[in-house]
C-alpha cells in the first residue's frame, strides 16, 4: 500500500497543456505525486477552491547582479531579484553569467554560481554572456561550460560589448560542436549609430528621442541576419526581445524555411508603446529599454506571432536600475538619452500581466498561459523538471486567485529597483502561494523563502545532428 | 478518506499531451480518478510495465451501415465495425448519419441511432450527410438536430449525391446559425467528369485509370472554393481526405488568412501510392478510394502539413465493400473502375500503422500520437471527456506493447470485409488492452465486448459569433 | 529615289513604347512610313508642336448594339458607339458577338458582323459570348468560327446567361484546340444569390444596395476558381473587370504559379466608390454596374496590379443604357436595384480619364499609357498592325493636346444615351485629331467619319502548344 | 525640304522594344534621323537585308586598366578593351575608377579619365569605386563627382578592400543626397572567411574548392542586408553579378517590398556552373571569379528571375587576368586558389552568347535581347541617347548576322588577354559590322577604330526625393 501524501492541494483547478482538471493535486518530497479527484490521504493539506493551480512561472531572460554596457551596476541581488520573482509566482529564473573583457569564461560562470548559491531563493541557470572571443582557451572552456550544464549563450550585434560577424559565425560554430543555444540581441549595430548620432547632432536628447535612435530596421536587418547564420551553421538560436511586426515576420519567414529559430518578446512591447518614453525631464528614462516599445499595430503583430507560434517566448528582461544616481541618473540630472542605462524591472509583474491578458480577458485561456510562460521556456531551454504539472516533475506550483484585482502603485514592488513601470495599471488575477521543490516560499501572499535554498538547474546539451555547413 | 480505486494501471508509461509520466493511472467507475505515482488502494490492478498507456482512439470518418452513391451496401453493420475498430484501439468512432434523397433528416438521425444503439460496442456520434435540401421542414430540422447534439454536417461537391454552390452555402448558413462544423468531401465534379469520360471513351477502364479520373486539380479547386465559402460566411469547415500536396497548401493558405478551416488526411494517402491500383484483372479494385492515392512527394507534403498543424486529423475513411458481387464486384467480373464501389476498410489498422510511423519510427514520438489520433479529434469534434487521460474524463484506455511486432495477413481484421488492404505489411507496436469507460472490453487481444453497450456522444454545439458574412 | 509622303505629322512628341521621340512622323497610305527628324517631302503636313502623337487607343471589352440579361436593348448602335470612340481618341473597338440561347454562333457572328460592316466608323473585331453550349454543331462552329478570325470567347459565371463548371471547362477544351483566348465574368453565382436574396427579403432595394448584393468575396472566389481551370487545362484566360484587392491577388498568384492568366480593370473601379450609389431616388441607378465600384483602398491596389503588372489592361466596359424607361427604368419608377440594367457608358471617356490620371498627373508617363491603352489590348488580343506607332503599322494615330483642360456636362457625349457618367470632373489632357489607317476622321474636335468605313480585324489564333491537362 | 541622310542602312530587321520593323534607319551626323520604309535620299547605304539592325552593346560593369585586390595589374588598356567590346558588338562600356587606399576619389576619377580619354575607341563612363572614406574632403568630394556626372558607385562587403556596415551606410547617405546608384560586391566577408580557412586548414587548395570557399550563402545574406539597407534609407541600389537561386529571390523579395533595388548576372552565371573549376593542375584558375559559378538549378533560376524582371541586366564583369606570371599565375605554379586573382574576361563575347541564347534559341526574342543588353542598362546608368534605335538618339549600331555561326578557339579574341574561357563554345549569330556615333567602326568584321574617340558620357543624377530614412 502506499505510503500518505506530504500534501494534497484539494478542490482547485489544475492547468495541464491538455485542459484544466477540477481535482486534487498530490506533492511527495520535491516532486508531484499525483493529480486526480479525491487524492489522499495527506499529512497536509491546502484548499485551492476557486483558484487555479499553475505550474511555477520560468522566466528565462532577467539580468541580475550585473554590470550594464555603461558600467552602471543592476540594483538587484540574486536575493531581492528571486525574492521579487517568487512574489509575482516565478519559481525558475535564466540569468546570465556575463563576461567581463578579459575573464576567462569559466571564471565568469564560477562567480555568478556562487553569487547564486548564496542568495538565490528560487531555482536558476545562466545564459553564458560573451563579449571577448580572445581570451585563453576560449572556444575550449566554451565548449567545457557547455557540457556542464550551461547549456545556452548571449551575443550582442550592438553596443560596445558587441561581437563581429565573425566572431558571431565563430561562436555559433563552437556551440553547435557541443549543443547549446546561442540567444541574440539582435539590432544592427551601424543602423543606430547612424540615427544616434544624426539625433544627437541635433540637440534632440530628451529620453522620448531613444525610439528613434533605435531604428526598426536596425532589429529587422539584425534578425535576418542572424537567422541566415543559424541557418547556415545549422544553429539553433534564440531570437531576444522582438519589438517589431517585420521583426516578427523576419522569424517566421526563417522558421518556414526550416531555420532553426526562436524567439522571445516582452510585456513592455505587448503594453507599451512609445508614447510612454514622453514624460517631463528626463521622467521618461524610467521606461527606457533596448529596443524600444514601438507602435499598437506592432502590439498586434507580436500577439498574433504568439498565437501563430511564430514567437513562443514572453520573457521579462529583467534589468533593474533605480531611478537615481546609483542607476538611471548616474549621468546626472542633465544626461541625454544616450547617457541613461537601458531596461525595466518586470520579474516580478510579467506573470501578473500575461495573466489579466490572457486568462482575464481571454487571449489565450489558461492553458495558453500555463504553456507560454512555464512550458514553453522549461522546453526551449532544457530545464528537466519544470514547467509542468505532472506526476515526477518538481513540486513547483503558483495558486492563483482569477478574482482578486491590483492596481500597481508607485512602488510596490519586491524588488530593490524603487519604482514600478507599471504604476496605475489594474490587473485581474494574482498570484497567492507559491511552491518551490515542495516547499510553501509564498503563503497567502506573504514571502516565507531563504536565501541559498534555489538550486542550479543543470541542464543536458541540444542533440543536434552534426551536419557541416551548407556548400 | 477517500474510497479505494476500481482498478490502478500500475507502471506504465502513461502519455498525456504534456509528457510521458511513467506512474500509475487509476480509474473509479467509468472515469479517471487519478496520475500519479504509487496509487492505491485499489480492487483491482493490471501491470503494464513496459507498455504505453493511452487514450482510447477516436476515429472521425467512418462509413457504417451505409449505401453506397451506387447503392451498393456497406459490409459491416454497427456490431462488426465496432468490433473492429476496438480490436485496433479505437473507443470512439463518428460514422454518417446519411440522408436517403426525399428523406427527412430527423427520420435519417433516427433511424442510425436506433441501429448503432442495438449494435455499437465502442461510444459513437453522427455527422448529419445532407444529399437533399429540398424536403419539407429541412432548415428547421437541421438546425433542431444541432441543438439535439448533432453538430457535424457533411456534404458533396462531386458525385450524384452533390449539392451545388448555393445548397451547400445554404447548408453552411444553416450551420452557422445552429453552431455545427461542416464537413466536405471536396473534389470538384466537372474536373472528374470531364476527366472520366475522356479515360472511358479512350477504353481505359482498368481499376488503375482511377487515379487518372480524379486529377489533383479537382482537390485543389474545391478546396480553395470551400474554404473561400468558409471565410465568407465565418462558418468552420473540415476539409475531408486531403491528399495532395497542393491541397494541404490550399487549406494552409487559408488557414493563414484566419479562414476557419480544418483538415484530415488517411492512412492510404500517407503509406500508399497510386501504384498500388495496378494489378492484375479487377484487384486493384481493392484499393479503389476517393480521392485515389497520390505520389510519394504527396506523402511527404501531408506529413509536414500534419506537423506544421495545416492538417489536423488522420481518419479511417472506413468504408467497407466486400471484393465480391455484395461489393466491389457488384457490376460483374468485367467491370470498368467507374462501376466499382470506391472505400478501404480502415478502422482496425489506422492506429496500428499511425504508431508504427510515429512512435515505432519516430515521426511524432508518443504524444505526437496520442493527440493526433484521439484529443485532437476529441477536441474538434466537441466529444465531451474523449480524448486525453486526465482525471475526470472517461476511462477509456488502450494499453500498447511498443515491441510486438505484426506483419498483416489476406484476412486477419475483425470487421466484415474479408480482406485486409495493408497484407503483408509488418508494423511494430499493438494494442493489447482496452478499457471503454472502465470496461475492460479487449484483454491481452481478447475481444470482450458486447453489442448496445456503446453509447451515443451528445456533442455541445460550436459557440460561433454571430458575425454576418463580409461586405 | 523614294516617293513623297502622303501626310506628314511634324514638330511632334511621338510616343513609343521605348520613349518619346521629338520629331516627325510619315504616313504613307494607310500605314506608317517613317518616324524622325525632318522628314520629307509630303503631299500634307499638319503640325503636332507641343502635342503627343500617339497610336489610337484599342477598347478591348464594350457592349455595342446587344441586348441586356434582362432583355433591354443597348442605346447605342455601332455607328453613334464608333463615333463616341472616335471622340475619345480609340480607333479600334472589340464588342461582343453575343449569342441567343437557341441561336447557332455562326448566325451570331455574321448578323453582328453585318451591322457592324454596316455602321462602324473605326475598326472592330467581336468576342464571342457564348450562352448555350447546347445547340446544333456547338464544338464544331466555335471551332472554326477561332480559325476564321475570331479568336476570343466570352463567358459568365453568373447571371442568367451563366454556365455552369462543366460547360466552361467544355469551352475552354475547346478553345484550347484552336486557339482562341476565354474572357470571364467572374463572380460566383450562388454568393450573390444569397446575398441579394437577403436584401430583397429585408426591403433595402435601393440602388446604393447593389453594391452589397456583389460581395467582393464572389469575385475572389470566381477569379481563383477560373485561374485553376486555366492552369488545368493551359488553356489562356482574360478575368474582365477585376474590381478589388483579392481578385487583383488572385490573379497575381495564379500567374506566379504560370497559369495563362491576363486581367483587365476599368475606369470606373480606379476613380469610383461605391458612395457614387448613394443617390435620391433611383438617380444612383445611372452608375450601377457589376461588379460594382469598391472602396479607396481596392482602386489603390487596383493600380499597383496594373504598374506592377499583374493586372494588364483598362477596358471601358461601355454598356450603354439610356436612364428612361427604354434603359434603365425599363421597370418604371419604382424598381428594385434587382431591377435596374447594369452598365455605364465610356467608351469616350476611358482615354481621357487615362491620360489624366497617369500623364497629366503622373501615373506612368505618356509611355505607360501608350502601352496600357494601345499596345497592351492589341497584343493581348491579337490585333494585327495596331497597338503602337512604327513604320509598318497602321496610321491609327491621335493627337493628344496635355495642355488642353475639360470639365464634363450632364450630357456631352457623342453616343446616345443622354447622360454622362463623369458630370462635374475635370480632366486635363484631350484629343484633338484623329486617323484611322491615314483618314483624318477627327480634325481639330470636329467628327468627320463615315459609317462604314470601319474594317474587321481579322485575329490570327494562338499558338498554343497540345499540352494535355495535368495528370 | 529636307537634306539627304549622311547614311542609311536599307532594308533591315530594325529592333527596338516594340517590335521588329522591316525597313530602313538613317543617320544624319552623329544621331539616327529616320526609321522607315523607304527612306531616302542618301549620300551612302549599307544593305541589310537578312541582318538585325540592333542598338550597340552597352557593357555596365567591366574592369580595366585596374590593379586587383591582390596587386595583380589588367591584361588589359583602354584601346585593348575597348577594340574588343566593339568586335563584339558593344559600344558604350562602364568601367571602374578604383580608388587606391588614401588617395582622393578626385584624383581617382582624373587619373582613369586621363587614361580612357587617350585610349577609348568606344564611349564610355565611370563607377567610382570607394575603398577608404577616411580620405580628406571624402563627403564634398563625392558629392561633387557625382553632380559632375558620374552618378555611380562600387563598395564591396568583401575583400581587403570591403567597407564595414558603418561605412557603407555613410556612403549610400551621400549618394543620397547628391542622386547617385550605389553597385555593391554583396558577399558576406564573415562567411567566406570562415569557409577559406577551414578549406585551407584541410589543405584543400586546388582552384575547384574555390566554389566551396564563396558558400551561396554569404551572397544570400549580403544581399539580403544590403536591401535593407536601401529599404531603409531610400537610396537605389545595383545588386552586382547575382549567381544563386536563393540571391534573385532576395533581390525580388526587397522590390516586392517596394525598395529600389536592381540586380545584375553574368554569362558565366548563365551558361557555367561550377564543375569548370575541376581541370588538371592549376588550369582551373583560367574560370575563377568571385562570386563562382554554380548549379544548372541556379542557371534555370537566373534566366526565370531575368524574364520575370527581378534581374534587369547581364553585364560582362570583365575582369582581364593573363595565365601567366604577370596575371593568374603570379603566385607561382603551386600557388593555392586563394592565391589566384578572380576573373575572366567577357567583354566581346557576352553580346554572342546572349544573341545565341536569346534569339538563335529563344529565350526572349531580339527585342528581348536588344531591351536586356542595350536599352536596359541605358536606361538604368542613365546613359544620354545610348541604348535604343529612334530617331534622336546617337546612332549606335550594331548589324548581327542570325546565319553566322561560331566556334570560340584558344586564343581569338581581341583583348589583350591570351585565352578565351569561351574555348570550343559555337554560337549561332555574329555582328558584322558596329557604327559609333555615326562612325563605321567595324566593316564587315575588320576593326576600323582609332583610340582616343571614345567620349565620355556625363550622366544626369538621380531624381531622388528627399525622404528621410524611415523611423
Amino acid at each position: 500500500m502506499s505510503d500518505p501524501f506530504d500534501l494534497v492541494i484539494t478542490r482547485g483547478q489544475i492547468v495541464t497543456p491538455e485542459g484544466v482538471v477540477s481535482g486534487d493535486l498530490a506533492v511527495r518530497g520535491e516532486e508531484i505525486a499525483a493529480i486526480g479527484v479525491e487524492l489522499g490521504p495527506a499529512k497536509a493539506t491546502v484548499d485551492a477552491q476557486g483558484k487555479y493551480v499553475m505550474p511555477g512561472g520560468v522566466d528565462p531572460h532577467t539580468h541580475i547582479e550585473q554590470m550594464s554596457g555603461m558600467g552602471v551596476m543592476n540594483a538587484d541581488t540574486f536575493e531581492t531579484a528571486t525574492r521579487s520573482a517568487a512574489m509575482g509566482g516565478t519559481t525558475s529564473v535564466i540569468s546570465f553569467a556575463a563576461q567581463a573583457k578579459g575573464e576567462r569564461l569559466a571564471d565568469t560562470v564560477a562567480d555568478y554560481s556562487a553569487r547564486a548559491a548564496h542568495g538565490a531563493m528560487i531555482d536558476y541557470a545562466f545564459h553564458m554572456t560573451v563579449t571577448d572571443t580572445g581570451v585563453a582557451d576560449f572556444k575550449a572552456d566554451l565548449g567545457a561550460l557547455i557540457t556542464a550544464g550551461n547549456r545556452s549563450i548571449k551575443v550582442f550585434t550592438t553596443y560596445n560589448i558587441q561581437l563581429s560577424d565573425a566572431e558571431i559565425l565563430g561562436v555559433m560554430s563552437t556551440s553547435r560542436a557541443h549543443g547549446a543555444l546561442v540567444c541574440v540581441h539582435a539590432e544592427t549595430d551601424a543602423i543606430i549609430a547612424q540615427a544616434k548620432s544624426a539625433l544627437i547632432a541635433a540637440g534632440k536628447t530628451a529620453p522620448h528621442h531613444h525610439a528613434a535612435s533605435h531604428p526598426r530596421m536596425a532589429e529587422i536587418e539584425a534578425i535576418e541576419r542572424i537567422c541566415r547564420f543559424a541557418e547556415y551553421l545549422g544553429q539553433p538560436v534564440m531570437i531576444f526581445h522582438v519589438s517589431t511586426t517585420q521583426g516578427a515576420a523576419a522569424v517566421r519567414a526563417a522558421r518556414v524555411r526550416g531555420a532553426p529559430v526562436w524567439a522571445e518578446t516582452c510585456p513592455h512591447y505587448l503594453f507599451m508603446t512609445e508614447d510612454i518614453l514622453r514624460q517631463p525631464g528626463l521622467e521618461g528614462g524610467k521606461w527606457m529599454c533596448s529596443p524600444p516599445q514601438r507602435h499598437v499595430a506592432d502590439q498586434e503583430a507580436l500577439w498574433d506571432a504568439l498565437h501563430a507560434g511564430d514567437v513562443q517566448l514572453v520573457s521579462s528582461d529583467h534589468a533593474p536600475y533605480r531611478f537615481d544616481e546609483s542607476g538611471k541618473l548616474s549621468a546626472g540630472p542633465h544626461a541625454g538619452f544616450h547617457e541613461i542605462a537601458n531596461g525595466l524591472p518586470g520579474l516580478e509583474t510579467r506573470l501578473p500581466l500575461m495573466f489579466d491578458a490572457m486568462v482575464s480577458k481571454g487571449r489565450g485561456g489558461p492553458e495558453g498561459f500555463a504553456r507560454l510562460t512555464s512550458a514553453a521556456p522549461a522546453e526551449i531551454y532544457g530545464l528537466p523538471k519544470k514547467g509542468t504539472l505532472a506526476p515526477g516533475m518538481h513540486a513547483d506550483i503558483t495558486l492563483w486567485d482569477p478574482e482578486k484585482t491590483v492596481t500597481y502603485a508607485e512602488n510596490d514592488l519586491h524588488d530593490n529597483v524603487g519604482y514600478n513601470p507599471w504604476v496605475g495599471r489594474t490587473i485581474k488575477g494574482y498570484p497567492t502561494d507559491v511552491w518551490l521543490r515542495g516547499a510553501h516560499i509564498v503563503q497567502n501572499g506573504a514571502f516565507k523563502g531563504t536565501p541559498g535554498t534555489g538550486q542550479k538547474i543543470n541542464r543536458p546539451t541540444l542533440a543536434v545532428t552534426p551536419t557541416p555547413p551548407q556548400s
